[in-house]
């Protein structure tokens, strides 16, 4: 090996180019243990500051990748394509927009997240279908994937060991701000699912990990030459997360949100994402027939009964989709009213994702348990006309003093004008290789 | 305590100020080992790109003091003045240099390190006089200093713990480029001696830590900010650093120089460097006379007499210091040769310095041995008039293996043209608190 640590942190240091096969061995020798957290600590800084250019990047992303297992679905004769979000509050859109996928044609190799802060996680959502099981072995990913073209798994860990190491050392080290970073991190875990396209729904806005159109579109162009230069087509949608998505926050209550936009009876905003998502996902997987597809396979139960198929695969009780007043529902009740006339300026998403996580919706530590009964359940958002007295809000929780903690707080959410404009478009920007 | 160690590494990425009991906490926690090294690579590297404002500097520095012990000899009824070179090749100036202050009525609580890299180390030469031990306790230093007005020891252990924890791990983080940090780690060590005024000698040009005179004028800058705002006055002198100081590079071959330096029979730069700081000592020490007391102790043998007992109180065997032909010499014997008539036009110190470590004379990693006979004896230096086949260098060694894989790199240090100008000026400037 023709490097030391040292000298590849010197060089990202000084705003040189990091070779392909330094990057390969630093990355390797990181998993292994042999370049020790203070080298990597110190090379993620520099790389804070200085970046990577899309050949570093590819290279990083590729020797991330090569640090575990990757999966190759080639003999399942289905297009394989998946989502990424990176993440907001009430965005249960994975649960309804992949079995509408799959039931179009699509096969869906789905590996979720958990909650943390004040964004919800997909498989804490799900797991809300009692004996749901997302943590399921290589054969069994396989098999439900196959039998159902869809499979809604947890990350595995002899998958990108690298990534799941940098990224606890990153949190801890102040090094997670870095676009080059965040990026390369989503990317090497989505392409080590042997994918053939990928649609990635960026959020921007209060309740978003960015909050600056800017850095979203940096962020969206960044993972969109990653997965050209991985040969995996890639587009990104960029989408507004001023307010959450939906009526519901929370995890019981967005699965019943989800399996309504399923039945076609889901909140506008959520199901016109849901549908904008898997359009590109049908484009990306060469499928005709677009909008109308979709709606058809919602029309005919198809996309319901596909869920339905794929959580009891996963040993979910099925019982609780088909009659969603069976989910979990938290014991105590309390409305958030109006204090005015007048028309909804602001229903900030991360004031009540972070009012719903500290409720026990979500994880404020990885560690935490999460209350899956929690529900906030919007009856106002941006543009609505209130009165004085009318609920903004409903909130179920079980925990009274975590309430009287949170009411203020959660209440001070919405702000409500004599006049007001309606929310920003939901789906601002597309991007794709013919934008980077 | 209000800050997490996080917290405080996106401040410095964010180019935020640091408070003061931040800093405090967190050079205390990573002295104690709560703070991990990854937190602190973090930190550093964050400093490499976004510096340290001068109040974040002192408390840095004070921060680094308080983590160990610190010296108090106030009841010494003479000014505590002590000298710090950023090291160059050549550079046995703290030898003559603290004995002949020492003579005038300074106190010289003198603690000096080992050599590493091209770069020759105080403490290696002085070990070869036999006997002499740089190892000593408190009560050791504190008599010795007392009876003598200098002490010639080794950096202590128990003394800033956090600077030799942080060195180590600047060094493996690529970290090591950041003047602040450079800066920090040298005052700490000096003030933690109790001192009144301190002198440095900030070295320039190839031989030098830094070859830019801009950035060596950063470095002056910023220690004497910290010396200043701890209250101990410090001067810098900005010294040329092209070619070696004097005409001796090794370890026992500099003791033999340094003698004749204190006999008056010095070579004229290194005696005229050790003037020159000499007088500024002086200066800091409010003792009247300049150049003409130091000359008087010169001449009336109180300075060489003064190098005497200071080396017997630390075991030395001072005969070698009355007859220098005493002092160690490697066996075997070669000469580099001029290979064309002209004036010398250059005498790398950098190459001649890595010349002389690769034959023995100094360190390549830190835990390497010291072959204290191995000389190099400069016979030209730059602006000196030369035939071919005149001699450039004398060169002892006693590895004969080792000295023809340097023979060619050592002789690659000279270049001899028609007409060369002669070398720029040994002191370039002073900087002092009017600078700053």
């Amino acid at each position: 090996m023709a490097y030391t640590a040292v000298e590849l942190i010197e060089l990202k240091r000084d705003r040189k180019t990091l070779p392909a096969d330094g990057i390969e061995w630093f990355i390797d020798a990181y998993t292994k243990g042999t370049v020790p957290d203070y080298q990597m600590a110190a090379m993620a800084m520099a790389i804070v500051f200085n970046g990577l250019e899309p050949d570093e990047l590819a290279a990083w992303t590729a020797a991330m990748i090569a640090s575990g297992e990757t999966l190759d679905f080639s003999e399942i004769p289905a297009p394989k394509i998946d989502k990424h979000s990176t993440g907001g509050v009430g965005d249960k859109i994975s649960i309804p927009l992949a079995p509408l996928v799959a039931a179009c044609g699509v096969a869906v190799p789905m590996m979720s997240g958990r909650g943390l802060g004040h964004t919800g996680g997909t498989l804490d959502k799900l797991e809300s279908i009692p004996g749901f099981e997302p943590r399921i072995d290589r054969a069994r990913f396989g098999e439900i994937l196959r039998d159902h073209h869809l499979v809604l798994a947890g990350q595995s860990d002899t998958m990108v060991p690298a990534d799941r190491k940098l990224y606890a050392l990153r949190d801890a080290s102040g090094t997670v701000a870095s676009i080059p970073l965040i990026s390369s991190s989503i990317m090497s875990k989505k392409l080590s699912e042997g994918l053939d396209g990928l649609v990635l729904d960026v959020k921007t806005g209060s309740g978003a990990f960015m909050d600056e159109l800017e850095e979203s579109r940096e962020l969206a162009r960044t993972m969109v030459g990653i997965g050209a230069k991985s040969g995996v087509e890639t587009v990104a949608l960029i989408t507004s997360m001023d307010q959450p998505l939906g009526n519901e926050v929370g995890n019981a209550n967005e699965i019943r949100e989800s399996v309504d936009v399923l039945k076609g009876e889901g909140p506008e905003d959520v199901t016109e994402l849901t549908l904008a998502l898997a359009e590109v996902m049908l484009e990306l997987a060469r499928i005709d027939g677009g909008r109308e597809r979709l709606l058809d396979a919602i029309a005919s139960g198809a996309a319901f009964q596909k869920l339905k198929d794929v959580a009891a695969a996963h040993g979910g009780d099925v019982s609780v989709l088909d009659d969603t007043s069976l989910l979990e529902v938290a014991e105590h009740e309390a409305v958030i009213s109006a204090t005015e006339d007048g028309i909804v300026s602001r229903c900030d998403a991360l004031t009540i994702g972070l009012a719903a996580t500290r409720l026990g919706a979500g994880r404020e530590r990885k560690e935490d348990d999460i209350d899956r009964g929690v529900a906030i359940t919007l009856a106002a958002k941006i543009g609505d006309e209130v009165a004085k007295g009318d609920p903004l809000a409903v909130v179920r929780f079980n925990d009274e003093e975590k309430w009287s903690g949170q009411r203020d707080k959660l209440a001070s959410a919405w702000s409500v004008s004599p006049d007001a404009a309606p929310p920003r478009d939901l789906v601002l920007e597309r991007i794709d290789t013919s934008q980077i």
